[in-house]
This record gives C-alpha cells, sequence and structure tokens, in this order.
C-alpha cells in the first residue's frame, strides 16, 4: 500500500486521482474526497481537505497542521499502514512532514533529495537537488553511499560510479568543503558500494559518465534546474522553427520525430520525480506540474522502492562504509530504527 | 593600447595573434615570437614563451615567474603602457597576475568574472563565475553593482534589472548568505544604478527577465557550465538526427538554418568571454577553445570597456551607493586609485 498526497499539485487533486487509477498499485489516497472522483477498488480515501502550502513556514505547518494531507499520509506510513510515501506538494512540506512522522533513519545526518537528471544517455542520479542549502563534508560522503545505494538497488547498477559536482576537474578545484569530501571520497574504504571517480564540471552534467553525481541541495537544485530551462527553451526554438516553416515535408517530420524522442527522454514525467533518502520509509516528491501520468511513475517508483528493499540497502551500503554518524554525534532524538 | 597574452589558448598562440590583426586594435602581444607569425603593423610583439598553466598553483606562479606572459601583459597594462588586458589562458592565473599588478581598486572586496549569458533573448550577465568559490553577502550587494554598472556603461542598458540567483522566488530561500544579502539588495538605495527585482531559480535562467544575475562563484560556474553543456548536447542530438535522415529537404534546411541562429545566439565566441570586475583596469579573459574570432571579440570588448571608462563607472555605482567597502576593513594593502 502507497500513501499518496493528492494537495498541492498544480494540476489539482482530480489529476493526482486519475494517476493513483493509472499506477495499478494499492493507493491510500489523502486528499479532498469531493475533488477525486471515481476512484475504484483498489484505492482507499481518506478525505484530507487541509494542504500545506508554498506560504507556510514547512517545519512549523507540519507539526501545527495535524489534518493536513501530507502529515496524514506520513503519519499512515510511520504507522504502517502504508509502506511509502508519494507527494506532488511542496519539497520542503514533505521533507517537513518526513522528518516528524516518518523520521531520520539511525546514523543518518541529513536526509537528502535525488532526482535521476532526464538527459539522454542518462540515467545519472544528482543529489541533493534542495532538501539541504548548506551541508558539511561528511553529508557529502553519506549522499554518495545513499545515491550510489539507490541507483544499487532500484536500478541495477553494480558498484556505480560516483562523481563530485566541482568547479574544475582537478582535486584541488572548488570551496574548502567539497576539497574536504573530495579527500574523504578519494580514500573511502567503499569496496562494492561505489567507484568515486573525481570531479565533475558542469558543462559535462548533461552528458556525464557517472552513475550518481554529489553536490550541496543549493547548487544541485540550481544544476537541475537550469538543464530543465535550458532544454526545454533549445527545444522550443527549434520547434517554433519547424511550426512556422515546411512542417508537411519529411525533413520536418523526421525532426519532429527526434524532438518527441529527446522530449521523452529529457522528460521529468517519465521518471517519476525525485527521492528523499535517509528516512526509515522510501519518500517519493513528484513534480508539481506532473499530470496523472507522472503521478502514476511515482507510485510505480515508490513500489520498486519498497519491492528492492531500498532502505534496508541504504543503511547496509553506510554501516559497511563505516559512513553512519556517531550517535554521540546529536542523535538522541532519533528512535532506533528496526 | 590593449596587452594580450597570446599563451594558454587551446587553438595556440598563433591563433590569438592572428584575433589580434582581425580586431583590428592596436595590440600588444606577449607570447612566443616564433609562433606569431606575421603580426602586421598596428601589433608590437614582446617575446615571452613561458606559461602558466592549469596545473600550477596561480598566486605563487604569479609571483614566482614575473618572466611568464600573463605577468608582464599585466605589469603593462599596470605602468600604462596598455589601457586594459585580454588573456585566454586559466582564469586563475588571469585573476592572480591582475591582483598582483593591476591590483583590486580601492574599496573593493573581491572581484568577479562576469559573463554575458549566450542565450536567444539575451544579453543576461552572469556574475561572479567562478573567480570566489566562496562569498560573503557584502559581496554579493558589491556584484550587483558592479555587475549593473558593466551593462550600463558597456551595453547602454538604463537602470538594469538585478537577481539574485536562488531556489525558490521566494526571499526566504537560500543559504543564510543569499537570504542576507537578499534584504540586503532590497533595502539598497540603489537610486538609479539598478533595480532589484528579487530571486531568481535555475529554471529561469535560459530566458531570465533580468539584466544581471548575482550569484558565488561556485554557482555561477556551475550554472554556466550546465546551460552550455545542454545546449551543445540537446543541439547535436537533434543536429545527428537531421544528418542521418532527409537532409536535402526543405524541412531539414529551414531546421538547419535555425540551429545555426542558435548555435550564434548560443555562441560564447560572440560573446567576446568574461570580465573580471573590480580591477583598477579592464581585464577579459577569454575562453580558452576561442579561435581568432572570438579573440577579436574579446579584444574588442576590453576596447570598450576602456572607451565607455566601465572601471570609472563601476566605481562611481558603488560609492554612490554606499557599497564601497570601509578603508578599516583591511584595505592597507591596496593603493588608493587615483
Amino acid at each position: 500500500m502507497i500513501a499518496v498526497d493528492a494537495n498541492g499539485a498544480d494540476q489539482g487533486a482530480g489529476a493526482v486521482a486519475e494517476g493513483a487509477r493509472r499506477s495499478g498499485e494499492r493507493v491510500l489516497l489523502f486528499g479532498p474526497a469531493a475533488k477525486l472522483g471515481e476512484t475504484g477498488p483498489v484505492i482507499e480515501v481518506v478525505d484530507a481537505p487541509t494542504t500545506i502550502t508554498a506560504a507556510d513556514e514547512p517545519a512549523r505547518a507540519a507539526r501545527s497542521l495535524p489534518e493536513a494531507s501530507i502529515v496524514q499520509a506520513a503519519r499512515a506510513v510511520a504507522s504502517g499502514r502504508a509502506e511509502a510515501l508519494v507527494s506532488a506538494g511542496t519539497t520542503g512540506g514533505t521533507l517537513a512532514a518526513s522528518l516528524l512522522n516518518i523520521k531520520r533513519a539511525h546514523g543518518i545526518h541529513r536526509p537528502a533529495l535525488a532526482a535521476l537528471l532526464p538527459i539522454p544517455g542518462g540515467p545519472t542520479l544528482l543529489l541533493d537537488c534542495g532538501a539541504n542549502v548548506e551541508v558539511r563534508p561528511e553529508h557529502l560522503v553519506q549522499f554518495a553511499y545513499m545515491g550510489a545505494a539507490l541507483m544499487a538497488s532500484v536500478y541495477g547498477r553494480e558498484r556505480p560510479r560516483v562523481g563530485l559536482l566541482s568547479v574544475g576537474e582537478e582535486p584541488e578545484k572548488g570551496t574548502p568543503d567539497v576539497l574536504e569530501a573530495h579527500a574523504r571520497l578519494a580514500r573511502a574504504d567503499s569496496g562494492a558500494a561505489f567507484a568515486f571517480t573525481g570531479n565533475v564540471e558542469g558543462f559535462d552534467l548533461p552528458a556525464a559518465a557517472v552513475d550518481v553525481l554529489v553536490t550541496d541541495g543549493f547548487t544541485g537544485n540550481v544544476a537541475l534546474k537550469v538543464l530543465e530551462g535550458t532544454a526545454k527553451t533549445v527545444t522550443a526554438a527549434i520547434r517554433g522553427a519547424i511550426r512556422s516553416g515546411a512542417i508537411s515535408t519529411v525533413g520536418g517530420l523526421l525532426v519532429r520525430g527526434c524532438l518527441g524522442r529527446l522530449r521523452d527522454e529529457l522528460d521529468p514525467e517519465a521518471v517519476g520525480g525525485a527521492i528523499l533518502l535517509g528516512l526509515r520509509k522510501p519518500v517519493v516528491v513528484a513534480h508539481g506540474s506532473f499530470g496523472p501520468d507522472g503521478i502514476a511513475s511515482a507510485i510505480g517508483l515508490a513500489r520498486r522502492a519498497v519491492d528492492e528493499r531500498m532502505v534496508e540497502r541504504v543503511h547496509a551500503a553506510l554501516r559497511e562504509g563505516g559512513a553512519l554518524r556517531e550517535r554521540s554525534a546529536g542523535a538522541a532524538s532519533v528512535v532506533p530504527d528496526s
């Protein structure tokens, strides 16, 4: 059973409900019952019209609005009623409700938002894409283990190649924190967990020869959005030129076919959204812009994360690499996991 | 007279010499005389075969290699023999040689590397693109004044619109330093210098409705390179599809024409490179990949910066906005400017 928050999506709660239907999975759907339409036999609806919006301060809203759909959905996962969470609402609200209810896994400094880059020749996983605007070197090291374990468990990549996003390929290029993370990753006993291949520059992001690319949540958020925005701008310019001219010719059709394939490759909906790593259950953050097919992909991704025991494998990789946080470093508030 | 360093360009010193010829400007050319070919009457050659490479630690190399071409070229500008500097060598080497010889202008915290984004519908100036991997809020504020003064003086933009690159449009989105810079820019008495329009997200970078986009040198470097890399990847995919199919059709030709225009718009060579702002003389950093036309553009850009009194106008904008560094804050090593 996957808990899905139907509030907060750009296309409305009805589009999320339709996505739940299309997914074919058993879904526990939280949202305004009146707007969800016919949901069919495998979908259970919990009427929850209250939303956490982008205007709310996420941590405060997650505490003060227990009736909000994302909070109820996260509680359903925490209690075991559902196995994973999918949200198309704000990333901040989803992160806050998840931290409060599902909680960080033992030994995790910070959860990270991991997104598959919608690029030709991918997939490359970029993390953090925005959960933490500031990070320390030990956080970046954990991101490497977590991202690699995700690629191994959910996408079947053996010993994924891990790169570190920086301003030059040389190990001495970057901020002091990036330099320190580079040094730690280079000497990490990562064994079968991953192979660290060094720094990756922004120029190589769209065709990066790595499976996992590690960065802080500020840079990662900017990089992901620049990539999406640039791809959209360039394809729109070409599409406009075709529309204005000889669209009936064979050449135009060929190019339109190519643009269609590119659009599919660059399509965030096909990827299914981003995964919040470092929590005790899988949490998938769908794009706010997703329509029903994107939501269905996101639910499928959550299902795969459950079936492939992603959370357990992320934890095992961190433990075997000696990258878990020491209990003394402030983990007192974290309940030991099973 | 423009001082040009002919060393360090990917296409060799000969290509830089050819670019100097094509620029039509009076040039003082530093490089290996044997490789510069026929230079014509308006180009004066100084034989300087020594180069600072990417493998050198820039600050140390700029001090220990006084015979290096970039150091000699910077000294020629400092002494007044030339009015501005153009380099296609490493950014680090150019910055180090410039700081040591041309020196920071009075009241400047940090020079910033400012690049016009090669995007359709531009130009938008992005700074810092890599001179400072870490910055403080007061540095970002100075970048806003400096970038706006460049756009006003060299590109004729009246009261340029200035945005701040962040992870959301809301003022409370970003790192603590970005939040602080946002607050300072929002309450700055920028008058005619610029209009602060708030945060800009990565998604809007390729079509940003701002003239100047301010960020730290780490994020700016990554963002610029992701934009260039993505544009190249997408156009290459489309070009490949056309080449494999009906290239002789009208449709294919139309699209090829469109790609050609896009390539021109996205072409860093046409832009002429990036400008190091905050020094006592104009310094232009050409792309290492530039051929003769790119070098000629860079020299033309340096000429325009001199003619439009860019350095003086940058300084006046900072002074009028009260954004100059206080003398007590460690400016002792900076010789007062005229």
